[in-house]
């Protein structure tokens, strides 16, 4: 099933695409609740859903155009929003040092936009680029989940354009002398030394408003039999600029859940974004040079079986 | 107005500290929407907050002891909690390179904890040491907001301990070969070159479970006549760690709220937390040499004014 939320008159609205045809969305009756309540039991509401659904093509309700609706991130405040770190093995050439284990930084909810929404660009942001990546819906949450259980927790998979600055990112990271305990004097609280780090913080190359486009809707997890074989792709103005495997994924979704479960309680409707789509298109180009703050929009990712992402961006 | 949340038979409920004695609060009626709502529209709920106070005493209402409440976070979930990096003068002569405005990165919900409620820390862990601080709690949101009206958009002031692993930072920070354009070939959108880069990635070792204990109440604004004038310390099995004032604060509440708002919508009930203060105490030592992984606990944070946020420490 394929469910998303909407926003009708002002009023946030849970929404079921139909299969066939499958641009026409029913929505569901305002006493169902959102998609974030619908994901923290999904076994229990799931057959309420459907019921709703027909009820609503027996009664002859018209279904809308998917184009006509105003797209809300599919769970529009999720708890969370936690995006795993150079995940794909393409990067392995890139990285001198980093973790085996996958790396993850939040994203705030106010910078999720659904299908559609205008992606906005302020000049002081510098250069903008997309991140296209698959991204998982929590269902029943959990802490410390067996990786053999990992899939059980997952509601269903979506769309995620993790936008970044590498220009705020540049600007927002120091280099500075950290203080550590000093190794040679143990026992003395007083003792200290300084190491030489560096340290980005991503509140604002990562967070910024608009800078996560995601949608336009969950398709729920029993269509998506492996959710590493989907071909991830990333158009800019209609132009391919990435096509790439999820299989490529070096850390997948189960040993994600996984390790972050053994540290980070998850809570239904949390997502988790995978990782960027980074290897190169046929036509040879690459996510970091589509400068969406030079260049403009339309940019889109798709999937496989789950759909298309599009936004536009409006600069100043 | 000292006033927060406490689970009561397992639901949330909000409290209020009468003023004398300050050790006992005052149960909301049920009726009475959250913190985050009451924040949202402050100047409207505040008359009903204070009539239902004075009906309890004049009623004869038991007062329950502040040490006999299960706290919680005072805005339990808040929609994020953005955090200052490196925001203490103290910190100058340390950075080499770093941005003239606030850095910043979000902690997820999940990590929140309140008064007295236990840090949990694992043996893979490996170090955690305090970080105290002022914690801002948004009332009013807005976006844009100018530095002479930022304080108004403030609800209240409470205490966050942002505990920190400089282990797990250590071990979630790449140091890989960034994809940037190629500046001598500007028009090619295949040609890229390779930029030496480290980026460090949060998550982990700043978004564990029970990483931010907080509270254990907001102080409103109209009782903290300037936030910059208040002494702050952290005490670990009662002894000082740390004795400063939040008059070290490199950029101050206004101009925070004011920059941040740039970027990121505020929004009711939204935590802001100001950066550590590091000064060392008088006694010598410094925040970094307490491992509460090795020391436990119990570690407390006191700001003048608010009150003291006290944490116990579970192992392994």
């Amino acid at each position: 099933m394929k469910i998303g939320t909407a926003a009708i008159d002002g009023r946030e609205r849970v929404v079921v695409l139909l299969d066939d045809p499958g641009d026409l969305a029913v929505l569901l009756p305002a006493t169902l609740p959102g998609v974030g309540e619908l994901a923290a039991d999904w076994p229990r509401w799931r057959p309420r859903v459907e019921e709703a659904v027909e009820r609503a093509g027996a009664e002859g309700v018209a279904a809308e155009p998917m184009d006509d609706l105003t797209w809300l991130p599919p769970v529009p405040r999720p708890g969370k929003v936690v995006c795993v770190a150079l995940n794909n093995s393409a990067n392995k050439d890139r990285i001198m040092s980093g973790p085996e284990h996958p790396a993850t930084f939040p994203k705030p909810t106010t910078s999720l936009v659904g299908h559609q929404q205008p992606i906005r660009i302020r000049p002081e942001y510098g250069r903008v680029h997309p991140e296209p990546e698959l991204a998982v819906v929590i269902g029943r949450g959990g802490r410390d989940i067996a990786r053999e259980d990992a899939l059980d927790h997952v509601f269903g998979y979506t769309i995620i354009n993790d936008l970044t600055s590498p220009t705020m990112r540049a600007e927002d990271t120091f280099h500075y002398r950290a203080i550590h305990p000093d190794p040679e004097r143990p026992g003395d609280a007083t003792a200290i030394r300084y190491v030489d780090t560096w340290v980005s913080y991503p509140g604002r190359y990562k967070g910024a408003d608009t800078f996560g486009p995601i949608g336009p809707w969950i398709v729920t997890r029993d269509e998506v039999p492996d959710p590493h074989d989907l071909t991830i792709q990333c158009t800019h103005q209609g132009r391919v600029v990435t096509k790439d495997s999820t299989a490529n994924l070096k850390h997948k979704v189960a040993d994600v859940l996984s390790f972050l479960s053994s540290y980070s309680t998850l809570e239904p409707g949390d997502i988790i974004a995978m990782g960027t789509a980074l290897k190169p298109s046929g036509a040879g180009s690459a996510v970091q040079n589509v400068d969406l703050a030079t260049l403009g929009g339309p940019i889109s990712v798709s999937i496989t079986g789950i759909g298309e992402l599009s936004n536009p961006v409006e600069l100043g």
